[in-house]
């Protein structure tokens, strides 16, 4: 039973665990800055990136320490996200999303299985990928012996390239039964279509991810697969939220890394306006307001974003006690958490060159990178559409309802 | 010593004691309510307001058990300011200002003055009022039998025309001393302009105050006046930037307000537009995303308010012990209060109008309050100077320089 | 038949005319200016400003010099109203409405009538007004000896109360036939609701007018009422447009009016902010650059507002020839007008304020009649949907269906 | 004499040259976009696409019929430039700026080389070039027989590398004196970086020129330099704001191009989203609104720059009558513009793709370069400081101080 595996995941952050692992977080992200603007440039799948991400140890921080993580809790891997997210948003996305595909697990009721792949990402560095794009059509699953083979593709499957196991659902085609299941990612017919060649995120390993009869074992089943219908429990559909969680988080760092990235531009590198009366760029009043502006912004944006965090941990701890209207709260706010985000980091991604000069569209400097990954993640699902979530609880006290993406 | 005197305002609060006064806040404010439009049409100064607030017993809410208050916590005090101010912003003004300045009364360093005066704001339910506009000249004090006579005038002294006790600060004519000292209103001298019409915050009582001679006791001396030398302690410069914490939360609570009123409005009143396709306005597409967006900034603006507002209540618990840099942090930080509390109130009051439709531009309505009420608020100081402020700490780490309003 | 009365107020200005009539307007608006604070706070009916405009002449503007008027276009019209409504936009909405109503008479085609209302408009001075709010419920006719008893209630009827003509439709309730007439104001059972209170345009008499079995002689009946169905002629469907046209230019004109008189206020009584290193306040940078961006909003707005007053004006001067096409792009550049003209005018008219500083908030100022005034025009109709005619016509070359409002 | 010279291309347009020279852009437009994407990406010098507005007959446009030329309207000039920038923002670039450079031949004075000059453009289809920027150091002039050595460089010179002629200016470090002189571009001494490599405008050839002692012939001499100081006369400081015109039309062509681009693919490959109610992208009234909501401040900026461009042209048609105040109202215009058009083409080009929706950030789409296009355009010179002096100008009536960029 699942009570009997504490989700040490969702406690308050021990301090000296979070300390240490956000110092292991700026570490990494120290090397990271060194050739982010060529790596961005190739726009690879992030091989290397990731065995920094395992060398550091960071990848099985949520693991229970009964089990051989660190136990760290999600308030930890959200800030270590966040530290990475500032130099290279790609490499954030990717561990963010492991972060919440390992812990998805426990989301199927198979303790068994839960505490299996827990201890295998604690022994083994696991990096997790997931292959759950929900506007593409589902997996397909027929029976062999031992398990199914899994046949179908997903568009979209951000760091399942790189990744050691893949979290998915899919439909047995003889009983319609929905499983989700955890397969290691070099299983045979597991094909990476390598087509990921977007403006931003590009290295997220964001492509397609095709399945051609790869066997699933019966033991790499988790459960039935998460339900919407409203009769349903609340918690599986936090998986959803999880994202909008790390997607905040994930738009709101690249904002601040991007004001702080033009701020040290501006201070040694900008000169200033001829008309504009001082020495130095940095003086000038109209840099100076508009650095306050977005910085402002941001800050608001992550003030929310940060509350929006705590109320999704705090749901989550509530485990299948979980009601759908506590559920409701954070689904509401984490729509405005998008609308915020996308508005700030948008602005200050965009408005940092009126800050750091014309010189600074040059390719080899990198600050372009910023807003190409903001335009590109804010995209995952339509703003204006979570707008509209917000408005109705406003209008009318209702909660958006459970899909992929609320 | 002040060591002697825990401020107890400044701990987490008592659930059961925030959970009891933001009850009876909720219980004013429904009863201002109901004839919010028509004060503020008339827009005299709020003394049965004021009544209001007495008699439900707020106006003790800092003060600490041991002196016969209710032991409240500001965190208590700024929500409790919140309820009132979403139904109408001038009496949460006045609220506000009143726990600020009952408040101050410790920065002087006269324990017996401090306990003396809170026993009096617990025993006689006084309200506490300011004089001290920092952009007016000074007050004189003049020696005199016992204390000093009190000469000069404020132009803005929100609250006290209808205060019990007016906090202010002077210079000694003969030695150039600075004492800050608290008046009863009632002495004789002390002149109310009562010239207070305004956009908005019209039962603010925001008028001038004049003191002609009026006497001041040796035992009514705080202590030395606020300094903003370098070389000061931090602690009283805590002062300037509560107004800060205060005027974020009550432009914040007004569009809160604001976006209530206006949902209830387009609810129950207005029409739907003919080429919107449905039948009520609620169910229109354009409005529910609009509602949603302005909710969205709303609530970005309100997370990071309170993540400033308990940044404040951290640093008046160092008490003395506070540091420049530490002060500093919360200073910035209430700078961008200003940008976001600014930019959202105003979005939300203004454009709450395209959401209600046109009727709700009659007078009797009541919905432009807001708008009037916010803007005439963020006026207090200009937010460009702040966007300035937390620019300049983006760039090269710098505080604001300790001042009257930052 | 009408192409025997040709329509010199399509014409281009003659200079002189022009010149002649727009000096006028900027004497009249000088007298409206000296009580306009005052007026605005009684916001009556506006009898005087009415005479006023009668006394200056400024009424057979459009009146062709044949029928004993100015001759002049509409383009000066449109000067006229933009010059009176910088200062007074009650005032300007009253006269344009005027111009429009009067210019109306001319989509019924019959000849006759159209010269006798405009000799008579010429002769007299006459004030037009209208009872045409597509929202309410249609006013309907009942024939009787000599013409129709007309009956029903319009909720908003800008200037009919000061008006000497009043322009409407109704229903012959025996044959269903749609009539639009023009009635003396002062006929029996013609009654003012004298409702009219408002948040702003304040003077401009907006309230309800009701027809309680008020005679109608056949002599005023103008023609068949406007029609709006596929196959109806595109010229009277201009007639909505031409509100459109003057909301734009009263919306415009007022911020324009806003930010003249902002500026000379910052530049005669502000004081500069105490952190801003300069001795007067239109020399901070921070105010005189946020100056600079309400007036490019404003210019731009200004632009396009008049280059679509041009476009129906030269669709006025097709007459019966107009195509629908030819009239749907005049709709959707209105409607482009509506959004911009909004945008530009909320912006300015509350973003002065933060340019002038707090004491401008004072009632006496008068500063904030404009934001008043801006934000009760723009509800005229939802921005948001002429939003959604704009990306209609972007998306697949839609045009508005014609209304009252597009 | 100059006004021997009449200059056809600051007349009204003819119209059958006109309609002919806009027809001949929109077919050079249609091969443009065959592979914008991938030239784009290649980021090339455009020899090609230089040659392809050679043969289309464009680069002679302004030259007058009596020397040869096509006797176009610089009115026409920027409806071509428009036509080619909505879909490749670079060769608009090149194109207008070829057509500036030949123009500011005049500026000097000598008619025989204005004439010979305009001759060669005609004749052999010449395009020119500029190295100009203002914020390098100048050139220096080094007298030897027959003309001068040039010396310097200039680090940002869009066109030149794919030029015929060079137009600049230099000063003779003998006595002190400033010339503006063409040179062949072919001239031995004269070096093209080669390094533009940025954000947008990759086609724009926009990098550095160096001058290693190339021959400059006396008959290359155009004049004196252009002089700022305020008794010189206004006409030649024209051509500071001629590019102002530029970048206004490039800016919002850019703008336009987006959003018909974009359009077109939410009309043809979005998908509606799934809690959208629709069965078409298209259809949703939350894309609808957005695409108009840009449109309109798209139509508003594209308004105002017309009439700033008209406003240049007829300043530039007073030759050298032209006052400094008149010269001072088309750069306030001026500096509105490039505030406005930096705001909408922002906008527009970084929200259309909320209404594309995520696919169309992968690279081979193209829909990015409209936003890196604007970016790297809009950076010419700080939107900030323009606002500066509109605010200026509407504060005191100031104009700008004639200047390389106002």
């Amino acid at each position: 039973m699942t009570e009997h595996l504490p989700d040490t995941s969702t406690d308050a952050p021990d301090r000296a665990v979070h300390d240490r692992w956000v110092a292991v977080a700026d570490q990494v992200a120290e090397q990271l800055r060194t050739d982010v603007v060529a790596r961005d440039r190739a726009g690879a799948a992030p091989h290397a990136e990731v065995e920094l991400l395992r060398d550091a140890g960071l990848l099985p921080l949520l693991v229970p320490a009964r089990t051989g993580g660190h136990g760290g809790s999600w308030l930890t891997a959200l800030e270590v996200v966040t530290r990475v997210a500032r130099v290279d948003t790609s490499i954030g996305h990717v561990l963010g999303y492991h972060y919440l595909h390992s812990w998805r697990t426990r989301l199927g009721r198979r303790p068994e299985a839960i505490e299996r792949l827990a201890a295998g990402t604690a022994g083994n560095n696991w990096l997790w990928g997931g292959a759950g794009n929900p506007r593409d059509a589902g997996l397909e699953l027929t029976r062999t012996e031992g398990g199914y083979l899994v046949r179908g593709k997903k568009f979209f499957a951000t760091g399942a390239e790189v990744s050691d196991r893949v979290i998915a659902t899919g439909t047995d085609v003889g009983t319609g039964d929905k499983w989700g299941f955890a397969l290691p990612t070099r299983t045979e017919g597991v094909v990476h279509g390598q087509d990921w060649d977007s403006l931003g995120q590009r290295m997220s390993a964001s492509g397609s991810i095709a399945f051609e009869d790869a066997f699933l074992s019966e033991d790499d089943i988790l459960g039935p697969g998460e339900q919407t219908d409203p009769g349903a429990p609340a918690y599986p559909t936090l998986s959803a939220l999880g994202f909008q969680v790390l997607l905040g988080v994930l738009a709101v760092a690249t904002a601040e890394g991007a004001l702080r990235f033009g701020a040290e531009y501006t201070r040694t590198k900008s000169r200033a306006w001829t008309t504009s009366g001082v020495a130095e760029a940095a003086d000038d009043p109209l840099v100076r307001v508009k650095y306050g502006e977005l910085e402002s912004q941001v800050r608001a944006a992550r003030a929310l974003t940060d509350r929006a965090g705590a109320a999704w941990v705090a749901a989550a701890s509530r485990g299948w006690e979980l009601t759908h209207a506590e559920r409701g709260e954070v689904s509401v706010e984490l729509s405005a958490v998008k609308v915020v985000t996308t508005q700030a980091a948008l602005a200050a991604t965009s408005g940092v060159f009126e800050l750091t000069g014309a010189r600074a569209t040059k390719t080899g400097t990198g600050l372009d990178r910023f807003w190409r990954d903001v335009r590109t993640l804010t995209l995952h699902d339509p703003v204006a559409h979570k707008a509209i979530e917000v408005g109705d609880h406003l209008l009318g006290g209702a909660y958006p309802e459970p899909s992929g993406y609320s």
